[in-house]
């Protein structure tokens, strides 16, 4: 029978089991990693649970774990996109995002001063999204049993007064906006993960979004759904629609923004943009007399300046996305079967 | 360049990595898997973010990563242990849980079937301890890309009235009771790894503490601390306890309920039973008039039938923990700087 040994390894530059293990070396790497990076008064009480003061009326609880490889890549790290990533889950559902949990898994022998880097970028993103990292955890796997690291954040938000979004409510007539070029994640993810980095100007479009649908929502609260297109694409976004409201989608293909090196890059990899991952991205069913001043309000805001009308709804074929292509013809936009990459966020 | 098929595999028994990329293979997971076992309105509405209605008041926010390794282990599982353990953690704060987020990390290739038991264990457990899983989500690695199944679940409660604990207001004279035998959760998943499980008749201890408390809170609302001693055992948490309150700790080695099969593992193993994970034990820092309503309270609990004061509250040595042995001599019980059982829970 063998036992770890719990004495502290050579390699101090590295993370060890016994950082996961609840004792001393957990509280160091406490008060040295995560405490600076993430400092509130909330989390430096150290209890295993914050205490938040929510004001009466609604909630919005949602949780994303990130296992995105590789971790650092072309416009973000795995640490600010798991800020933006349950943010936005939030903020879609009519939500001011207010506070994260935030659980990491980190395999041996993981680099402390990437985790310091991982950590501190997350901590940024949290701030300029304006939320609070109130609790968290850390457990440690032995060499092999995970990937670097993957984080799991949950969040917190207070659901605006007169605003009811949902997947449900979309109605014949309600235009579909798309804010900005699709794809941008998922290829930039993709050529980082290839090696194809050199050969492409491509960022991810991660970012927080909750101070542009802020801004939306105060324009025209009247809004019937809204969604983030990630996993999956917007694909699998706008066939959830479909389907969960009973409302046919018709899209026009040359209106949806694509930037041309992503275009290229998807015709040369014969992959559909529709079908790849956003994070920074979200698409808005407005009824058609809202449509301008949501154009307006998101056009206004940095990350949606290429904002547009991709579609609209019809009371036709219930549940199914159809495309008007360039070339006149129409096509059924399926919901997709998987994700031709796996851990892209 | 490789893209990963997106087709499903032949093996449709197992995880693929399809079922955690956002598309139909992933709906068809929730609607076989998740749903039935954890079903509930909210859960049901599959909207990207549960919305729920809390009272006005303070509540608490906790969040946990479960890797235990073995998955199935003699008293429980992981599905299990990931609702306990945040049960428990929102519990002793003072809190009523309510709803729980889940969030599982699967390796392709992982049986079908076993993923099954855990998500059904889960939901039982859940349903016993009276929360609510009203919103999740799960990703898909490659093989070799984590062990089988992690699973995260954060959790929210409602702080009660009145009540006002902290690892903070520990006070000299203060009685530290245990609600039951130390180590059997360490022990049990340690014999089980090592395959000594035929030697022992002991199980985990892992349970929901909830209903425990709120009947402690009921008969004593004046309790000054509770924490669950988990990670880092007792050793860990009383550490805490006096360092966090600025008090000294003095303890009794004979008051000190542990299983007699697992006090002859510990020695056996050279491990101080102190130092083990617990899952389903409470340690309750209780001014001495409330002493014996607290302990009454405990006993007539199945999970609190063994439960005694080991030791107080005192002004001297501040922050340090002393045991009185058996053979009347006195040692200092230090902060573990590691865990001897890597993933114990």
């Amino acid at each position: 029978m063998q036992f770890e040994c719990p004495l502290p390894q050579a390699d101090h530059d590295r993370v060890q089991i016994a950082h996961g293990a609840g004792g001393r070396l957990s509280r160091e790497l406490m008060a040295t990693v995560f405490m600076p990076a993430l400092n509130n008064p909330m989390l430096a009480e150290l209890d295993d649970q914050a205490r938040l003061i929510l004001p009466p009326g609604r909630v919005a609880f949602t949780t994303d774990t990130y296992v995105i490889t590789p971790l650092f890549f072309p416009g973000g790290n795995i640490g600010e996109l798991a800020v933006h990533g349950t943010v936005n889950d939030l903020a879609v559902g009519g939500a001011v995002p207010r506070f994260l949990s935030a659980g990491f898994v980190l395999e041996e022998g993981f680099p402390l001063a990437d985790l310091q880097l991982i950590v501190s970028s997350l901590g940024q993103a949290a701030a300029k999204a304006g939320v609070s990292v109130v609790t968290g955890d850390t457990k440690v796997v032995q060499k092999g049993q995970c990937d670097g690291v993957f984080i799991n954040t949950s969040g917190i938000g207070e659901i605006r007064e007169g605003i009811d979004v949902s997947c449900r409510h979309l109605q014949p007539g309600d235009r579909l906006i798309l804010s900005g070029t699709l794809a941008d994640h998922g290829i930039a993810v993709l050529c980082a993960r290839e090696g194809l980095s050199m050969q492409m100007s491509v960022e991810s479009d991660s970012a927080s979004l909750n101070a542009m649908i802020s801004a939306v929502l105060e324009v025209f609260p009247g809004i019937h759904a809204m969604r983030d297109p990630t996993r999956g694409g917007a694909a699998a976004t706008l066939n959830e629609l479909a389907s969960a409201s009973g409302v046919g989608i018709v899209l026009e293909e040359e209106a949806i923004p694509v930037h041309p090196e992503v275009r290229g890059a998807c015709e040369l990899l014969g992959i559909d943009p529709l079908t790849v991952a956003n994070e920074g991205k979200v698409i808005i069913a407005v009824p058609s007399n809202g449509a301008d001043a949501v154009l307006d309000a998101l056009r206004r805001d940095v990350h949606g300046k290429n904002a547009a009308v991709i579609g609209e709804a019809v009371g036709d074929h219930p549940g199914v996305v159809v495309m008007r292509t360039a070339y006149g013809s129409r096509r059924v936009v399926e919901m997709p079967l998987g994700e031709q990459l796996p851990r892209i966020c």
